[in-house]
């Protein structure tokens, strides 16, 4: 083994954090959080160290360096906000404090002779430093030292020596020639707040027609946007709006022989009419598109379509690129198949192909066409048949050329599997949320998310097209609500599959199966919008309190909290800058009214254990006076199995507030 | 971002494991044992994949290879015994296997159609196969190939395409072109049993002489390693053996002035008879130093010495070297303080120095003259006071030449510069037991010890010439015995400051001090060693049960175990080959009888609740049978506050056993 470069370099960094496997992914914040730096730095015997943190946008030459402090034994810290959106690097770097080590014994000194010699070591650091310094900072180090090993009185001499003014003064141009700089630089991805925040509605164009039984448009679907909007919702996401296939079309209900007037599953993409960039032709055009766009813009919400990349047998790639697929031994082109079960309707790409380059590159090309009809936001459909690090480098492409867009991973696979595609750059990713039912499982589940936060941000789907769960379909009205608001709630991003939703629809296409019966995805639906008992009003009020309530837009602070009832889930979330505390309760049992006292944490929150307080009920708007670390509810399903309440400070009112008190 | 190498390498990697900070420092084995590699590996979709485990002698081009197999979900691990002393790496290698993903396909498809076109493909991936084969692998593959083809029934040739015979021929040959490589490659220091498995005693040689007011020597101390190895120790360790400054030298129980007959301390090293590498005159010469290496080693014991990097005033570096250490302003070199306090008989070495590289190669160089006498184990003083980096470079540099040679940190610093050092490369260190006394204390920090294994052998010292601990002030003769059989069944490596800790030499130089009255880091003591009281048949016995015991020579299975009494402290080690469990019960109470009574995990010994079993107590000999999964037992700290038991299955003895029955 060598010697070092430089075995000056005496001050040792370890386990800089965050980080994610090593360095080989990145952290994820959205613009304006901050990022806390923490790394254990220590240097030989009673030597002090000073820490400072480095940060630079990715490809930037220069660091930007911010002084670390001491959090706790061996553990320095510092924070920075990431200025801009994309990719930053971070490091530690670490040296010694001559000066502050001669600062820390010549305290302790108490004879005056070993005082004297001090001083003069101290006057040459201090010369030393005037070197390094510019500006007004030289003349002032030159006169302390100076002034060190003047005729002053000795005491006043030590004085001066141990001031703050030339301790601050050495700070600022320290000795940083042999410092130790932490390797691998880490990053940190910043990508837009909608990356962490927002409620997102799923909606089929081709069902939003009036006369319903007609093929809608998106003309006509830019008209139901309006209906979205008043919901609150952020982001509507398109099923895939291109070309569908006629060869192998499903049927309804996924049947295998097709109507003539069957519309086909929109993810069989590619026909006569073209491929992943083009619109379906019953849907309209490009220009329809766009209008579609600009309508949802007007109305604050912004348009998520799907990136599917797969390929119906109609597709122009399977002329134009027949590298692109694997063939079957009798020449013809490999179809989806899980034998004995087959897809005939879709042809896998075959990422096998000596031609990947141009596969990986025309993939990535698909996304920026969207991008530049104005899309930012991409649901991205099971990317978990597709290699990982096409994912790794399509996004960072993307990313780093519009470091505004999105991509929502709906990796329904294993744990390790949804957890590689998020650390590879998806912005957020569907989760086991839509599983996850009973109190423990939730708790479980979601303290878990917790430990991923540097790097997986869930977004909760109570449905979608493809999943209509159990206790959906069981539990009625009160089993949307819950779900609603445990998803709105527990989540700072997510969505619903919508219409489906809102209008309760829970029947299942057989018996113990979570598929849904005449699903959308194989037929046009025809949705009454203003059906008794919908839960438009209900989902407005719950976007509406997630706008006025910063601590529901971030999943940082959850925390769960005691409640002695197995069938309520408590928790809370807070923000700090605005001061937002909301308490939540979801009554899980849809059959039952349940109540049960909750252990409030005082404390935690300032409030006085002797005061009143307000526990302002938002879904209801009732105000509850509260008092003490113990509150009971009441939660009755079939009014409403979840109350959202603001934790509010009252105003404290005595005879001292009283206009004439003197 | 550039597009990947190979977009095909689709298997991804990741947490392989154990790994000490992300690869930058080596795991830790000893020669013959164990390193079970796991790491995370997935693939997209339904793609099967293969995994191997590649390790190699650092240093050597080639691998070898091992197969792992699915240990759980998306979770692989292999196995390997690395052959030699010395570092060895290792990492994970993984690609799709495109034989296993068709075989799982062909099991499943019922079509007959589909079967014959599957075969077509499989015969295919088969002659692809033996294109890669050599000998008769390759007849066998194409003779398969063939088969897969041939006009035999369609049943037969799936039955063949599907048989054990094919896929093991297919798994020798793997295709591997696009086969992903897990970065960095780890590593893992393989060391002498003596690393992991020792029990060490310090000894002083010019506490040796007879008549004892006579400064012993290194001949006298050789006679004495017959009554060390009477009592079973490994290693005998001599403080530092080299000349003694006279400047400033300090006098009895760490005086200022020193009377001219004292000693002064082994630690303040150099004087006109030299440094580093010379004998402290009165001790002897090197000559006299390689016959005791040899007498100890004709006894079965290894001789450590002290590396303490430091000067005293006379050191020769001092003249011959003097840019190696700090100057203060007057011109006169630095000594060592702590201000107020000052070591004026210690001049520490100057890191800061641009000669910083001669230093490093000199204290290198005096490890390696001393390997050059046949010294294999090293106990270095205060290694937290040079550089970490200096240590890594030592350490490495030495054991790359010399595999056999053994490091242990004197490291009694905070726990991440204490964990630092042994991360960076000493083989053990001294702990914190030395000052964790109750059952909390004990539990919690063996368990932290657990967590650690991977990378930290603790060395357990009940005492040492510097530290006295409050509880064997006060505990008397049962505090010695109980921190001896602690020290000796928790920690497969342990030492005592020899003849203080057997003669429970136990005053310490005033009230509140942990330092020893009379200490003989100061002077020549005189040890009675048949003194009426003394622990050494205790210790013999000690140490003969851990020879006995394999479970004892590790500390990988140590379990606390409940037992319903705060004064009882019980754990168990086990050993699977030889099969040998071992039962720990200490009272720490050195005043009262304390009893209670254990849980004894039956299931996981084997043991059947119904049978009776042995529970051998060796210390005494005495053979208990129990029966169930409860145990009491009753320690008196004036007879002996610990009990070692051996869980022995009882020999099963029925009417079957009887010679006749039939």
């Amino acid at each position: 083994m060598d010697l070092p470069q430089d075995g000056r370099r005496r001050a040792f960094i370890e386990q800089v954090r965050p980080v994610v496997d090593c360095g080989r992914s990145a952290v994820k914040r959205v613009l304006g959080e901050e990022l806390t730096v923490e790394a254990d730095v220590i240097a030989e015997g009673h030597e002090r160290i000073a820490c400072a943190l480095l940060h630079a946008p990715t490809g930037s030459e220069s660091w930007i360096t911010v002084p670390m402090t001491p959090l706790r034994e061996d553990v320095w810290a510092a924070t920075f906000v990431p200025g801009a959106l994309g990719r930053h690097r971070y490091t530690v770097a670490a040296w010694l404090d001559a000066f502050a080590t001669w600062r820390h014994k010549l305290a302790r000194r108490t004879q005056r002779d070993d005082i004297m010699l001090a001083l003069r070591e101290g006057a040459t650091l201090v010369r030393d430093a005037a070197g390094r310094a510019r500006g007004p900072a030289q003349g002032a180090l030159l006169a302390f030292a100076a002034a060190l090993q003047s005729d002053a009185p000795l005491e006043e001499r030590r004085q001066a020596a141990l001031s703050a003014a030339l301790r601050e003064l050495m700070a600022s141009v320290p000795d940083r020639s042999c410092e130790t700089v932490y390797a691998p630089t880490l990053e940190v991805v910043v990508e837009r707040t909608l990356a962490r925040f927002g409620a997102w509605y799923e909606l089929f164009p081709r069902s939003t027609a009036e006369p319903p039984a007609r093929h809608g448009t998106l003309a006509t679907a830019a008209r139901r946007l309006s209906y979205v909007a008043a919901m609150g919702f952020d982001v509507v996401y398109l099923p895939p709006i291109h070309p569908i296939g006629v060869a192998h079309r499903k049927g309804r209900n996924n049947s295998l022989e097709a109507q003539p007037t069957d519309p086909g599953s929109p993810w069989a993409i590619g026909g006569p009419g073209g491929g992943h960039r083009s619109i379906h032709e019953e849907l309209g055009t490009l220009e329809d598109f766009l209008r579609f766009r600009r309508e949802a813009e007007r109305l604050g919400i912004e348009v998520a379509i799907d990136i599917a990349f797969q390929c119906s047998p109609d597709h122009p790639y399977v002329t134009e690129h027949p590298q692109w697929f694997a063939r079957r031994p009798d020449g013809s082109v490999q179809y989806a198949e899980n034998p004995p079960k087959k897809y005939e309707d879709i042809y896998p790409l075959d990422f096998a192909t000596a031609e990947w380059r141009d596969l990986w590159n025309e993939l990535r090309d698909v996304v920026l066409f969207w991008v530049g009809q104005g899309v930012k936001v991409f649901r991205v459909d099971n990317p978990h048949t597709k290699p990982f690090e096409l994912w790794r480098w399509l996004i960072t492409n993307v990313q780093s050329r519009h470091p505004d867009t999105i991509f929502l991973s709906e990796a329904f696979s294993r744990p390790r599997v949804m957890h590689r595609l998020a650390k590879l750059g998806f912005s957020q990713s569907y989760t086991y949320f839509t599983w996850r039912t009973t109190k423990q499982e939730l708790t479980d589940y979601f303290t878990e998310l917790a430990r991923q936060r540097d790097w997986f941000r869930p977004n909760l789907w109570p449905n979608t097209p493809d999943i209509l769960p159990e206790h959906l379909q069981s539990g009625g009205r009160p089993a949307f609500m819950a779900r609603a608001a445990l998803a709105a709630t527990l989540g700072a991003s997510y969505g619903i599959y919508g219409a489906a939703f809102e209008l309760l629809e829970n029947t299942p296409r057989e018996a113990g199966s979570e598929e849904y019966l005449d699903s959308e995805k194989y037929e046009i639906k025809s949705w009454d919008l203003e059906q008794e008992g919908s839960l438009k009003d209900y989902l407005r009020r719950l976007n509406a309190i997630r706008r006025e309530n910063a601590s529901l837009q971030s999943d940082e602070t959850l925390t769960f909290r005691r409640i002695d009832n197995d069938q309520l889930l408590c928790y809370s979330k807070v923000s700090r800058d605005p001061k937002n505390v909301v308490l939540v309760v979801v009554n899980l049992d849809t059959q039952h009214e349940q109540s049960g006292f909750i252990d409030v944490p005082l404390d935690e929150w300032s409030l006085e254990a002797t005061s009143r307080y307000f526990a302002h009920e938002l879904l209801s708007g009732r105000r509850h006076e509260w008092q003490g670390p113990r509150a009971f509810v009441t939660l009755s399903p079939a009014e409403c199995p979840a109350c959202i309440f603001r934790i509010e400070e009252r105003r404290s009112s005595s005879e001292r507030d009283f206009d004439y008190f003197v």
